[in-house]
Parts: structure tokens; C-alpha cells; sequence
């Protein structure tokens, strides 16, 4: 370590942001990274005791000041395989330098080993915006080039963690010897991954590593061209701790009081907006109006100033323009609240930067934890709490939403209410000025009534916060992340190939997915899967089967599921008999299973009950068809009861249902949703979807181990 | 083309399946295709001539039957670069045979053309049971073997096609020389494509070609080894002439009386169920019940046998047990109607397939399309036709959809109920016996009535006839597509690179776009674009502009613009600064346009009008957020306003929009969408998606040129 950081502080001193090769070499030695090994070899006996210290076959080179270009003097030999032959090598140079330039002033011959057997791969480090330094592997040439088959992790990287970015790309096969080729050594890849990892690690000063090529092949991994970026320091990110973090958090969530600064009785405003719905959604905590100009409020006794309340203070809600912000929330912060509810907007947003760095500071300095500013509030309901200037939601539940976007906010609650969805949190971030996603994630991780998260979000002020804090909620309960601005790729100023390849969002997505996260796709996939995951027991298995009675939903079932990552269990031939006992002598076994069209109730509940109650079965996937012999409510029914009475027998397993069918299938959904079954009509897409959601769930959770 | 065919029929009669290496080249030839020049010099004159003939570069090969190996024996010479290298490379090979064994006879030196370098490619044929002869390309190596880089045509294929294939493979841009390689020359190599097309098409016997590798550089392509399997020369494909399959299908959906065979008085009953359909939808034709037992059913005058109506009868709907529909299909046959509407179910599907051999044979053997058997039926509104056991479905509109499966069609009804969708028809074609994908194509390209078809399938009968129809279709109206079984990859015994490849679904997904066909990746999809595509006029051109009042919904739509293959435009200057005219300063003009959140209906009013206006912006994607301003109606009114008024001065351009907010929101969209924007609330990529449908049909149209 004291070797590397006197290259950098020399390199850094002289004004220089790239180490030179042989700095960056050293550099490489340091850390255990093979690069090909070389020496200065001043007679022919030292040539041969370096090239077999190195290992052969090698490349000599002559090396003298005198002599510019080395190939045209005959002072370089490639390949050379034998001590014999670099004995005689040596000497043959130095005799073609002589004879090149008589008087030339030779210093030695550089004696090189010769690299490039094997598989090229690339490994580097960048220094990312959002997650400080990442680590990147990819295969060489066209596939990281072209295709950007590469794959992402945060720094440091553990032996398992690098083991696995090497099969995190799509050519994976490629290193385990495909097309007849050599494997790599995997562990002294993986090593050398770990190590790239560990160096930027150690010394934050490297802003990048390219190590492209790297050579792997069945003995080892060798950097034969290293590169290495170095700049200032980056800032160091200020963190609470975890114990100050609750405390505030659940002073906000919980609050005994809750003061409105800017509250009105005047309809139309938003703090009688605020007012109206603190009071008509049953919060039970006090509730303080503040203004000056009124003695009551909506029944409720007005104060001029914050200052003025009798008592504690948990939260104020601010509901007031932006240029009287700054007082009132230093008065609010004297008076000690946990939480600022800074609905206005007129700060970041709208460019006055100098506006929110103000209040910021305010907060900051009384210890204030401020949400927005430029939101439209937070709902908690296991609290009654509706402290937004929207319609109240009162539909309790177990899911908890944040958005970074007002209107997305408002399209969970319009979402919420019209599936009726349970939730326990709807809380807007706005400009995320200070509370942000880890500070609620640090909340919701030990909240009871939360049993899954779902997050909007357009960026991360701290990458590193929120990968830690998700790690942490996703061992308990699922964290789905919709990321927004997916394909605005970063107008990054690359120095080297890794930079060029390290888009925003390749690397948000391996870094979510390396926290555990479930990142939907979409907007709506966020929404239900924020609906769904709750509803769903976790799987214990990965064998998925299909019972349909609609042999068309089960083909598109089959598709859905390989989409969503699933898999369909292979059936034992005892238990394809067991179903086989059901199902019509045409139907079909194996999996799907095909009930066929025209069955009677009795046989989707014989099938069904099997599948739920035989333990290899983990999930059951169910495809229903719209008949005169078993309606819709029917269906949804005796689907409800049989999953009820084989939960309460111990048989708990997630069941997702697409139903075909006339309108009457809306209503069947509906009521299965209502019972633990997440069923959709006219999609085979969206149950199987969600599924999947639930699985990627729990695999990350290491239920599946 | 005598001497291919010299060749192939010597091999099939010889019992062969694969050609010799010198067949293969020798039919390469013959096909102009490039294989490494080659011939058999007896002197040393002789061989610098034939290298010369050949091109530079040579491998120098001794011919003789007494020696095996040749490298043992300094027979070989690899890689003579002039004249006078090959001069005296012939001489040393002479003289190393002789050294190695004097009594050996010597027939010559093979000189050969030293190939490989440029591009490693794959060019290959297959069979597919679908499609018939498919070319497939792809580049060499681990981009085609591990990552499956490949892409598929129906031979033969014209040369814009073969160009058309080199920029279809994920990793295009290596051949047109990424990371410094020379580009290949493209018009050789798509020539040389278009003659592996010209050559399967022209001898069906040729069951595979594997040219692998090729090697493409800025010269030209030769390929370096030739594999060719045979068979036996694949069954014509029976195709009806258009005329006649118009002819009866323009009876079947316009029919002028329609018998019910098995019409019943009984509830419950499928025939009473029928019955009551063609009546209660309203049909104006003539009804016939068919019951041996009845004198009147319904109030209709029942007959005893079809052949005891009076006057011509055009459909048939069968109503009756799988054992009884022979003989009365025979009458039916018998009295002439066009089309036989087989309802019945014991067919194909639970194995009787020597009953469904029998129906057809006698359906052909009258010249009557029958539709199953194993269906619901089908609609057509126009004619008030509902010729189903199903419900009656009675709102008019534009789209045809079909499907395979039962589940899906209750599926496409009660999507179609729930959301108002104006269908044309809804068709069920069961186990295609008869009636396919092809015939209804054919009947809904000429029909009025009908503006877009929709069809579930879960596989072709007829690959080439459904690629013909769809061609002709497609440059007047869209035609989607839900291809079911996509991830079921074929059980293929390939006996070839090119056949390995040729995974059933890439196969589809190829041949699907080449016949312009907007492919739907899930069931919902399919309904959406049918619901959606209809109402939106078509794009004239590229630009895409969003207009958004939350800024989280832009960034979430540009994400969806991205996914869909659709193209946000550059706005020029003039037109920005037109823009922001319009909106708040602190909002972003750019592209998407960010009105911010709290403005009036005059904003969304000026921009979307600006947007209609101007003739350099094409599409409109609109990002709705729900405020107390601009609530969702006074929105959805104001949109449908002004685009009613910009599409009466001739501004037609598709709109689409995303609304967030609370649940009015669902009743804006509804409105909306009855307005012709196609809306929907809480989601931001399914207006996209149906968007970027209806650009992949308006490219495939040639209506973006």
C-alpha cells in the first residue's frame, strides 16, 4: 500500500491524471494482478535465468536510447520457446544492434513474457456519479465492444460476487469452454476481479482501471495492457446513523402532533386541503392550524406561529409559498420537530438551487428532517394519517409507495383506489433535498405494517446508502424499484474503454439487482407488482405448474412463464399419473396440465387440491376458461376455498390465475385477488409477470437456497 | 442447372443424405457461389499458372495415393505469396515426396487458394416445416453459436432482403467495420446469400446448406467449406386460387340464409344457444333449423334435413355430436352450401383424427370450407351474423380478430365487451382442418368492413400461403399477430450448424416481420393494438414529440419511446422557442416538452395544438397529471377539441396519452379514446406500445419512405 500511494501522490504532484505503464504495472504488483512478467537481462545467461524465472515463452527487445526503431534493427524476437533458443536470441540482437549502429550505447535486452493464449476479457473500475467505484467485466473484442455484453458491481467485490459477474454476461458459456475451447481458470479470474476491486477500494484516488486485455485460460488470468485513471479524492457522503434516522422517521410516521403551517379555512388552498384531510381521515394526533391571521381553524384553535403551540411538535406540514419558507421552518425547527412536510414548490425545480440549499441548511442545523420540498405530502395509515393536500386514501394495507414524481404519485393513488389496493405508506420525495429512498427504506425495514416497498425513482443522491439500506429490507421483505430514465444513457466523458461502456443504466440495473432490489419495467408492472407481492406467499421451490383448462392460455402461459424467468417443473411419472386420475382421457399431463374446456367444477378443484398439497409443487399458475359448467364465480370460489383449506393444512403457496372468459371474469378476478389469489382477466402475461416478481423476490431473500 | 442436377439425383440414388465435399463445391459453382479456387498442377509452370488463375495466396498440396500424410512427408507448403514461391514450392514438395518415399506414385501438387481472412460468417439453408426453404446469416464463432446472433428469410430472397439480413443480426455493425476491422463488402456477400436462396428454391431436394464459415472481406465472400444435405424432395402445398376462396368466404360472412344443424328449443343446449344468437343478434337472413324432431323451433319452420330446405342455403352451422356430423355434412355437401361452421368438438383434438380425415376429405370432395372443427363459432356485425353458442356481440367497428383457441376467443369477447371495442368479426378456427389463417386474410383484405385483423395463432399450416396473404394485406391495412408456442423451441434433429439454429421461434419472428405482420408479445398486447391500431391515423414520419404536465411521466414515456422503436425528435430551434412561448419559464421545452404540473388548460390547449400544427412533428404522446387546474375531463374534452379541429384543417396525426391521477382519470381515457386518442390511465408504456405498433405496420406499409 505505502509503494502504491507514493506512485499516485508522485503522479498526482506532477499534475498527471493517467499512471504511466510501468507505474500502472506496479501498481498491478502490488495487488497480486499478474501482468506479464519482464526484466532487464545485461548478459545472455541473465536473459535465460529472466525468461525462465517468467516463464516462457518470452519476446526480447533491445533496449538503447540510440536505437529508435527497435524492429528495423533487428532488436526484437518473438516467441522465443527454449533457454537454447534465448541464449541464442540474445546474442543474435545484440550482434543485429551492432550491426545497425555501431556506436549505439545499449543499456540491455528487456526480456518479456509472451502473453495472449486463452480467452481475452476486459476488467475495470470506473468512479460512477451515483455508486462511487464500480467494478465491469466483459469478454474482449466484438461481444464488450459491439454487443456491451458487460456486466457491473459495486467495489469491493467479494470472491462469490466476482465468481458471479462471470456468469452474469451473455457469452458466460464462452469461459466454461465453449466451441471446444479451453475453460478458464475461474477462481484466478474471479481473484483477479476481487482484487481490481479491492485496489479502487483502497485508494479512491484511481478514478478508473482498464485492464484490457486481460488473458484467462485454464492456469491463470494476466492484465497484458493496463491503464489507470487517477483524480481527486471524491467527497466522502455524509450519512446519519441508522439509530438518529429511526428516531426522526418515526416521529414522522407516528407523530403525536402534526402543526400545518399555512393552514386555511379558505376552500381551494392547499393548507385547507391539508386541514381538511389531516381531519376527515381520522388521524387521532393533535392537529395545530397555523396562521396568522386566524383564531380557528375548521373547529380547531389557530396559532400565529409554530412558536406559539403549547407542547411538542412532531411534524410540519408546510403549506405556504416558497419565499416564506425559510422563516417558518427555522421557527418549526426551534421548536423542535422531527419532520418539515415541504410541499411547496418553487425551489430546485424551478431553479432557485440558492432557495433549497437555504433551507436545507435550516433543517440540517435543528436537527429537522425535511421531506420534498415540492410533493404532494405522505399518507400512513396504520396512523389515519393524510398529511397531503390530495383526496384522502383510507384502503389499509401492507405495501408502502414512494415516488419521486407528483403525477406518478398521483397514478399510485388513482391506481390504489380503483383496485383497492392495501397500503400502509403513499409518500412523495419530490426534490429529495434531504429525506430520500434509504432514510424511508431505514423506516419501512422495521415497520410492522409494512410487508413490501415500491419505489419511483428517477435517481439516488447516495447509490451507496440505498444499495446498503436494501440489502438490509430485501432479507424481510420485497423492494421493487421502478427506475425511470432507463434509457437516458449517461453523456459520460470516458477515458478509457470501461468508462465508455459503464451507461447508467446497465449499471443501475446489476447494482439493483446485486441489492436484492425487483426493478419493474414500467410504471403499471410497478403498480402491480406493489398490489400483488403482499397477497403472495413466498414460494419454497422453484417447480412451477400450470393447471389450464384453456389448452390455448396454457401455451401462453408456458411462454410467460420462460419470460418471466420461471420454471416449469418436470412432473414425476407418479405424479403426472395422479393428475392424469382427474383429466379427461384426452387432456393432456406433463405441465401444463390440460383440464380441457368442457370439465365440470370438480376437476379444477381435484387438480388444483393436488398441486397445492403435493410438496415437490411450488406455485401453481392456473389458466381458466369461461364455461356454462363452471361459471366464472364458480371458479373463483371454489379456487378461493381449496387454497384456503390447504393453506390451513400447511400448504401455503403462491397461486396467480389468468382467466379467459366473457366480462363475468372481472368480477372472478376481483374476488380471487380478494382471497390470496392474484388473478387477471384477458391477460396470460400479467399473473405469470408477477410471479416472477415474487420469485426474483425470493431468491434474492435466499428462501430458495 | 443440368449438371446440379446430375449431381443430387446420382447421390439421392446412390442412397445418400449429404453431398461430398467436391459435390458440394462443384454445385457452389455451378451457383456462382465462391468457394477457394483450386486445381491439380503437373509441373511447376503449370502450378504458378493455376495460382495465378486463382489469386495469391496459395497451399501446396502433394496428391498422391501412397502418401497419407502429407505433412509428415513435407508435402504441404502453406501460404506462398508470388510467383516464384509457388515455382519453387512445387519443386520442394517433388523433392521431400521423393525423399520420403521413392516408389511413390505422384498424380500432381493441389494448389489451392489460401482462405480466411475479412469476416467469419454463417450462411446456411434449412427446411422448416412451416416455412419451407429458409436462408439464415449470422456471424461466425461465438456471436452465432453462443449467443445465437442469426437471423432467418424465406428463400429465395431478393438482394435487397440478403442486405437487409446483414443489418439484422445484433452485431451488424462488426461487417461494416467497428473496432478498425475492414468492412466486408456487403453487395458480394448479399449476393452470395441471394444464390444460396435462388439454389434451395430451385431444387427442393437440397434439404440443408451449411456454408461455414464464410469468409467476407472487402473483396468478396468465399466460402470456405460446403456442407449440403438431400432428401426427398418436400409435397407441394395445395393452394386454392384467391377468386375461389373469396367466392365462398364472401358467402360465409354475408350469408343470405344460414341452416342449424341440430337447432334445438332446449336451453342449455348448444344448438338452442345458436339459434337464439342469429335471432336475438339480428340477422336479416334466412334461418333454417335443422332438427329430425321438431316442426318449429323458435317460430321458425324446423325441417328434417338440410336437404328438405327450400331454396339455396349458404352456411351451414354444425350443433350436433362429433359422431353425427359425417352424413349430415354429406347433405350438407350435397345441397351446396359454401361453408360449414363446425362447432362440434371429438375431433383432432382428443385424438380422433381419422374423423376429422373423413370430414375434410367430404367437405373437399363438395367444395365446402369448413371452419373448425372444435370452435365457438363466429361473428360478423356487419351482417348482424352471430353464428356462435357464445353471447351476441353486437358493437360495430373495424377489427377482425381470429383465434385458435377457444380460451382466447371468450378471451377477445370479453375484452371487446368491457371495453366497447368496434369489431368487424371474431372468428374461431379451431383445428384448422380446413379453413386457416390464410382464407380469412383473403377474405378481410378486400372486405370494407374491416380495418385491421387480429389473430391468435399457435402455428401455420401453410408458412408460405399466410406469409403471401399477410404481404397483400398489410400494405392497406395492419395486420397483428399473437404467435402462441414462442418459447417451445422445436425438437429439431438438425444435422447442420444452420439447422440447430433454426429454433422455431427466431424462425417465426424473422418471417413474421419480413411479411410485415406487428407481432403482439402477449395476449393483453394483441387486444390493446386491436382495440388501439384502428382508431390511430397513420404516422407520415419519425417525430415523435411528447407534451407532459408531470415531468415524471416524461421521463417514464421517453423510456417507453425508446422501447418501442420509436424516435424523439430534435426539435429545432424555431420550434422551441415556439414552445416555450407557451409554457412557464422554469418548465423544459426540449424534447419531451414539460409543461409543468400546475398549469391551465390553455397550456395543454396552445402546445398540443402547436404540436398538430406543425408539419415537421408526426406523433404526440401526452403526459396528463391530475390537478385541481386542469382536472382529467376538462383535459380529455379540451384534447378531443382540438384535435377534432386540427384534424378538420387537415393536421391528422395519431395522439396518445398517459394519464396520472386519481380515478377520474379512467373515465378521461375512456373518453378520450372514444375520441380517437388512444388513452389509458396509470401507465406510461402501453400508449406508447400501441404507438409503436402502429409505426411498425405504417414502415411495413411503406408509408414512412
Amino acid at each position: 500500500m505505502g509503494a502504491v500511494r507514493e506512485v499516485i501522490e508522485k503522479a498526482l504532484a506532477e499534475g498527471r491524471t493517467a499512471l504511466t505503464a510501468p507505474e500502472g504495472r506496479q501498481i498491478c504488483e502490488e495487488y497480486g494482478i499478474a501482468t506479464p512478467g519482464e526484466g532487464l537481462a545485461t548478459s545472455a545467461d541473465e536473459a535465460v535465468s529472466i525468461a525462465e524465472r517468467i516463464g516462457l515463452p518470452v519476446v526480447l527487445k533491445i533496449v538503447s536510447p540510440d536505437i529508435l526503431h527497435k524492429t528495423d534493427a533487428g532488436g526484437v524476437l518473438v516467441g522465443l520457446k527454449s533457454a537454447e533458443e534465448v541464449r541464442a536470441g540474445y546474442d543474435t540482437i545484440l550482434a543485429n544492434a551492432r550491426a545497425h549502429n555501431a556506436d549505439a550505447a545499449i543499456d540491455g535486452v528487456q526480456v518479456q513474457q509472451l502473453v495472449g493464449g486463452g480467452h481475452e476479457v476486459i476488467v475495470g473500475a470506473v468512479t460512477d456519479p451515483t455508486f462511487g467505484k464500480v467494478i465491469a467485466f466483459g469478454l474482449g473484442g466484438v461481444l464488450v465492444e459491439v454487443l456491451k455484453d458487460v456486466t457491473f458491481r459495486l467495489a469491493p467485490v467479494s470472491g462469490e460476487d466476482a465468481l458471479g459477474m462471470l456468469d452474469d454476461i451473455r457469452a458466460a458459456e464462452v469461459l466454461r469452454g465453449a466451441r471446444g475451447a479451453e475453460p478458464a481458470n475461474r477462481e484466478a479470474l474471479a481473484e483477479l476481479i476481487e482484487r481490481v476491486g479491492r485496489l479502487v477500494s483502497d485508494v479512491p484516488e484511481i478514478v478508473e482501471v482498464d485492464l484490457n486485455p486481460v488473458f484467462a485460460d485454464a492456469n491463470g488470468a494476466v492484465a497484458a495492457d493496463v491503464r489507470i485513471l487517477i483524480g481527486d479524492r471524491p467527497a466522502e457522503v455524509a450519512r446519519l446513523p441508522r439509530e438518529e434516522i429511526l428516531r426522526q422517521m418515526t416521529r414522522i410516521f407516528k407523530p403525536r402532533s402534526v402543526a400545518v403551517i399555512g393552514a386555511s379555512a379558505e376552500t381551494g388552498k392547499i393548507g385547507n386541503s391539508v386541514m381538511r384531510n389531516l381531519i376527515n381521515g381520522g388521524y387521532q394526533g393533535q392537529i395545530f392550524p397555523i396562521n396568522p391571521k386566524a383564531d380557528e381553524i375548521m373547529g380547531l384553535a389557530a396559532y400565529k406561529s409554530i412558536s406559539d403551540v403549547p407542547g411538542d411538535v412532531d411534524v410540519a406540514v408546510f403549506a405556504i409559498p416558497a419565499k416564506f419558507v425559510a422563516p417558518a421552518l427555522e421557527e418549526a425547527g426551534r421548536k423542535g420537530v422531527a419532520g418539515a412536510i415541504m410541499i411547496p414548490s418553487g425551489f430546485a425545480e424551478t431553479g432557485n438551487v440558492e432557495g433549497q440549499k437555504e433551507i436545507v441548511e435550516i433543517a440540517r442545523r435543528h436537527g429537522v428532517r425535511m421531506l420534498g420540498p415540492n410533493i404532494y405530502g405522505y399518507y400512513y395509515t396504520p396512523e389515519n394519517l393524510c398529511a397531503t393536500f390530495c383526496t384522502p386514501y383510507d384502503v389499509k394495507g401492507s405495501v408502502a409507495l414512494t415516488s419521486q414524481s407528483g403525477g406518478i404519485g398521483m397514478a399510485i393513488l388513482g391506481f390504489s383506489r380503483t383496485t383497492k389496493m392495501g397500503v400502509s405508506a403513499i409518500v412523495g420525495v419530490g426534490n429529495k433535498a434531504d429525506v430520500d429512498e434509504d432514510d424511508l427504506l431505514t423506516f419501512f425495514e422495521q415497520d410492522d405494517n409494512t410487508k413490501a416497498v415500491a419505489m419511483h425513482l428517477e435517481d439516488l443522491k447516495d447509490g451507496r446508502g440505498f444499495v446498503e439500506a436494501a440489502r438490509r429490507v430485501v432479507r424481510q421483505k420485497p423492494v421493487i424499484v421502478l427506475k425511470a430514465g432507463r434509457t437516458a444513457m449517461g453523456a459520460r466523458a470516458a477515458g478509457s474503454h470501461t468508462g465508455a461502456l459503464a451507461g447508467d443504466d446497465k449499471v443501475y440495473d446489476d447494482i439493483l439487482r446485486q441489492a436484492g432490489v425487483v426493478r419493474a419495467p414500467g410504471l403499471n408492472d410497478m403498480l402491480e407488482y406493489a398490489r400483488a407481492l403482499p397477497i403472495l406467499p413466498a414460494p419454497q421451490g422453484e417447480n412451477v405448474v400450470i393447471i389450464t383448462g384453456a389448452g390455448g392460455s396454457g401455451v401462453l402461459l408456458s411462454d410467460a412463464i420462460v419470460d418471466a424467468g420461471l420454471t416449469l417443473m418436470d412432473i414425476p411419472p407418479d405424479l403426472d399419473a395422479a393428475f392424469r386420475a382427474y383429466i379427461p382421457p384426452f387432456g393432456a399431463a406433463g405441465n401444463p396440465i390440460d383440464i380441457t374446456g368442457g370439465e365440470p367444477p370438480s376437476t379444477y378443484e381435484n387438480t388444483v387440491r393436488l398441486g397445492l398439497a403435493d410438496e415437490r409443487i411450488h406455485a401453481l399458475v392456473l389458466g381458466y376458461w369461461h364455461t356454462i359448467v363452471t361459471p366464472p364465480m364458480v371458479f373463483a370460489e371454489l379456487i378461493a376455498r381449496v387454497v384456503a383449506e390447504e393453506r390451513a393444512k400447511g400448504n401455503v403457496k403462491p397461486v396467480v390465475a389468468s382467466l379467459a372468459g366473457d366480462t363475468e371474469v372481472e368480477e372472478a378476478s376481483e374476488y380471487l385477488f380478494e382471497h390470496g389469489v392474484v388473478a387477471y382477466p384477458y391477460t396470460t402475461e400479467k399473473p405469470v409477470a408477477v410471479l416472477g416478481a415474487k420469485y426474483r423476490w425470493a431468491r434474492a431473500a435466499g428462501l430458495l437456497r
